[in-house]
C-alpha cells in the first residue's frame, strides 16, 4: 500500500449532547474521510452543518452515517423491519446531509451506515440488494463502506456500486477474520494499535484473539471517534503511517 | 385569473397513522401542488416516498412540507429557536425529500413551511431573511409559499425569491386580511367554499368575519388535508373553478 | 365459563392521529379491560388521562400497556434489548399511567405489554424472569397478562405473580395453538367471530388454518381495536356470550 | 440560617450521552435534594432507575424534574401549549419516576420543572393553577420548588401546596431579584460562588450585575450539574457553609 483512507464517526451528538470526549474537531485533522452522522441515531441539523463546514475547512472527504432511528440506543439495537423500510429510512437521511453538503459546495463522497443498521446490512441480502440498486438509481457513484466479504459487499460487486472495505483499528480479529465485539476495560495502546495497522497495510494481515493470524483486505482504515483516547490513537495510526510512507488519502479524491 | 394554483398538505400520517380521513390519493387527483411532510410534524420516510410516487403518477408538482420538530403537537405549538437552528431544520428536512424526488425522477418545485413554523417566518425577519437567504445559495429557483404581506414574502420579493401567496379556502378572514383561527365546529359546506374561492379569483375580494370584504392577492388556493370533508370541498372548488374557464395549474409548471 | 374478561388496547392514537376507526369510546361500552397505551409506541400524556377518565366513567378496568419506544414501527419490529434495559422501560411506562390513575381515583388492574415486546417476552425467559420479579417487588397483585404457555406465563406461575391468558378474536390458529399473523385481506364476519369466540369460551376449542381444532386456555377474549369493523366485531361478541349466559366482567372485579 | 436544601439536577443524559463532564455521582456526595430528570427533555429509563438507586446509597433526598417533549432541544426552547397538555406531560413523568422510587422503596420529595417549562409556570397563572390543583389531588404533600414571587409560589401558596424556593449559586442576579441569563465565557471561581451563597444564606442578599446588592428569600441553593467545574464549585459551597455552621439537608427530611 501506497496510500489508504482513515475514516471516522462525526457529529454524534444530539443537542446539547456530545459523544465521548468530544474531539470531532480534532479528529478531522488526522482523518481522510468523515462519515457524519444524519439524526437518526445521533446527529442533529445544526450538528450536521458545523461538521461540514468543519470537514471542508480542513478538506476532509464527507459521507452519509445513517442510522436506525433508535436515538436512546444510538442505533446499536437490533431492529427489525422490511427492506422497504429500512432503505427508505436511508434515502431520508442521505438526501439530508446532501442538503448541507449542497449549501456549502460540497459533494458527499461516500455511504456508511452505523452500528446495527451496518451489520443488518451486512447479512441479510435482500435489504442490501434494495439499497445498492437504490444507489445505483440515486448516484452510481456513491462510494458504499462496507464490510469484507459482507452481503453489503457481494451485491455491491454485482451491480458495480464502488465499494470501500474497512480495517478496524479499534477492535479485535478472531481467526474467522470477523471482528469480536467485547465491552473493552482498559485503555488501547496507541503504538500497539498503530503498530497493528502498518501490518495490515503493509503485510495484509492481523493478530487474532486465538493467538494467530489472519488476512485482511482493505482500502481504508476506521477508528471509533467515541473509542476512549481516539484522538491518541488516531494521532498515533496517522504518524506511523505516514513514517512508512503511506499516505492517508480519501479514496474518492480526484 | 385564467389559472391558479392549488395545492394540499400530504403526507401527514406517520406510521400506523394516517391524518383525518385519510384521502391523499383522492386529493392528488384534483390539486396541482402538494405539500409534503418531511418528518419533523408529520411524515416518515416511507410514506414521503409513497407520496412522491403518487403524485408523479398524476404529474402533480411536489414540495417540501417542513415543520418544527414536534410529532405530538402536530407542529402547530409555537416554539422559540434561534433563527440558525430553525434554518437547519429546514435544510434538513428539503433535503429528505429532495433525495426521494431524485430517486424517482421528479424535481421539487417549492417549499411551504408547516404550521407554527409558517407562522414563525412570517413574523420573524431575522428568521425569513435568513431561510431565504439560505434558499439563494441552495436553489434561486425554489418557489417559497407564504402569507401575503409577512415577512417571508416581503424578504423573499427583496432578494429576489420566487413566491406563491396562498388564499386559504378553509379559513375565515377578518377586515384585516388576516386569518382566523378558529376551531370549527360544523363542516363547511362545499358550494358556499367554491363560490367564496371562485369570488376571490375573478375579484380578489373575500368577506370577512365581521361583515364586510377585504382584498386578497394570491397566487395558489390553499385547502387543508385534515379538514373534515376536504375531498367534497375540493371536489366543489375545482369545478367550480374549471366551470368557470379558470385552469388549476401548478405555478412552476413550464 | 359463566363469565369471561374482554379487553381490548385503548388511546393508541397520538397527537393529532388516531388510530383506525377511532371507536375507543364505542369499544369501552362493550369491554370489561382496557389496556391503555403508554406513550413508547403509541399513546400520549393527554390521551392517556382522557382515556382513563373515560374508563371510569364506564367502569372499565384499566391497566398499562407499554411497548417499545418505536412510534413509527408501532411498537410492532422486534427490536433486541437487554433485559434491563426493557423492564425499565416498563416500569417507566407503568407508572406513568398508575400516576393519571391516581390523579382520577382509580388502581390499575392489570400490566399487558404491546406487540412486539409482549412476544419478546413470551419467547426471552430472562427478561420475562426479570420483569415479573420486579412485579413482585412492586406489585405482587398486579395482574399480567400473557400468551398461554409463554415464558411469560411459566415464570409468572412460578413466582406467584396472578396471570391473565388471552384469546385472541381476530387471530387465526394453527395447529400448535399459536397464533398465524397474516396480513388480512377482507374485513372479518361478525357472526363467525361471535361464533368462534363462544365456543372457544364452552368448549375451550378453536378452529385451525389447517381445518383441525386446538385448545385454548384463556380467561380473557383480546380484540384488536384497530381490526376493521372493530366496533361490530365487539358488538357481536357481547351479545353472543350474553345471550348464552356468560357474562363479561374484568378478572380484577372484586 | 442553620440549615439549608442544596439540590442539583441529574440524570440529564440520554442512552449513550451524558451531559457536561459527567460527574453526577460525586455531586450526589455534596448535595442534600436530586432532581431527576424524567424523560421528556434528558433522562431515560435506565439512567433514571440508576440515579434513583445512586441518590439512595447516599440517602439523597429526590424528586421529578419534568421538562418539555424536547430532547434536541434539552427542554430550553420556550413552547406554547395549553395548559392541560402541560400538565398532563408534568403527570406523566412524575409518574414514571415515582415507580422507580417504589421500586427501590424511596418516596418523592419533591417537584421540580426543568428549563423552559419551570420559566413558563413561573409567568402563566392558569399553567401554574392547573398544576397546583393537580398536586393538590395527587398529593398534597409534595414539595414544588419554584422561583421566589413567580406565579408558581403564588398559587402555590394560596392553595397551600409547600414550596421550596431557590437561589441560584450559578447565576447572576439583577437590581429586580431575577436571574440574568448569559452565555459564560470563563469558569466560575469556586471560592468567589462559596462567599456569594454563604452570604446569600447568612445576609438574605446577593450582589447585582448592576454594582448594587438585593435581597433574596429561598430554602434552597441550586447548582447546575451542567455549569464547567460544577463538581469543584459544589465542593466549595458545601465546604463554606459547614465551616459556618450551616447544615446542608434535604427539607422533606423528617
Amino acid at each position: 500500500m501506497i496510500e489508504v483512507d482513515f475514516n471516522s464517526d462525526m457529529g454524534e451528538g444530539f443537542g446539547a449532547w456530545t459523544l465521548g470526549d468530544g474531539v470531532d474537531d480534532q479528529l478531522l485533522d488526522l482523518v481522510s474521510s468523515a462519515n457524519i452522522a444524519t439524526g437518526f441515531h445521533a446527529g442533529d441539523p445544526g450538528l450536521m452543518q458545523r461538521t461540514v463546514q468543519q470537514a471542508k475547512a480542513r478538506n476532509v472527504a464527507i459521507g452519509a452515517h445513517p442510522g436506525y432511528r433508535d436515538l436512546v440506543g444510538f442505533g446499536r439495537r437490533p431492529l427489525q423491519m422490511p427492506a422497504d423500510e429500512l432503505v427508505a429510512d436511508i434515502v431520508y437521511q442521505l438526501g439530508a446531509l446532501r442538503e448541507f453538503a449542497r449549501l456549502h459546495g460540497l459533494r458527499l463522497q461516500h455511504l456508511k451506515p452505523h452500528g446495527a443498521l451496518f451489520m443488518h446490512l451486512a447479512r441479510d441480502e435482500a435489504a442490501a440488494r434494495l439499497l445498492v440498486e437504490t444507489l445505483q438509481r440515486l448516484e452510481p457513484g456513491l462510494l458504499l463502506y462496507c464490510l469484507p466479504d459482507s452481503a453489503t459487499w457481494r451485491i455491491g460487486r454485482e451491480l458495480g456500486q464502488p465499494l470501500v472495505r474497512e480495517f478496524y483499528a479499534d477492535r479485535d480479529y478472531d481467526a474467522s477474520g470477523s471482528i469480536v465485539l467485547v465491552r473493552r476495560m482498559g485503555a488501547l495502546d496507541p503504538q500497539a494499535v498503530a503498530d497493528r495497522v502498518l501490518k495490515a497495510c503493509q503485510q495484509g494481515r492481523v493478530a487474532t484473539v486465538e493467538g494467530g493470524e489472519v488476512e485482511v483486505a482493505f482500502e481504508s482504515i476506521c477508528l471509533h471517534s467515541d473509542t476512549p483516547g481516539a484522538l491518541g490513537l488516531a494521532q498515533a495510526i496517522r504518524q506511523r503511517l505516514e513514517a512508512a510512507g503511506i499516505a492517508i488519502r480519501a479514496p474518492g479524491a480526484g
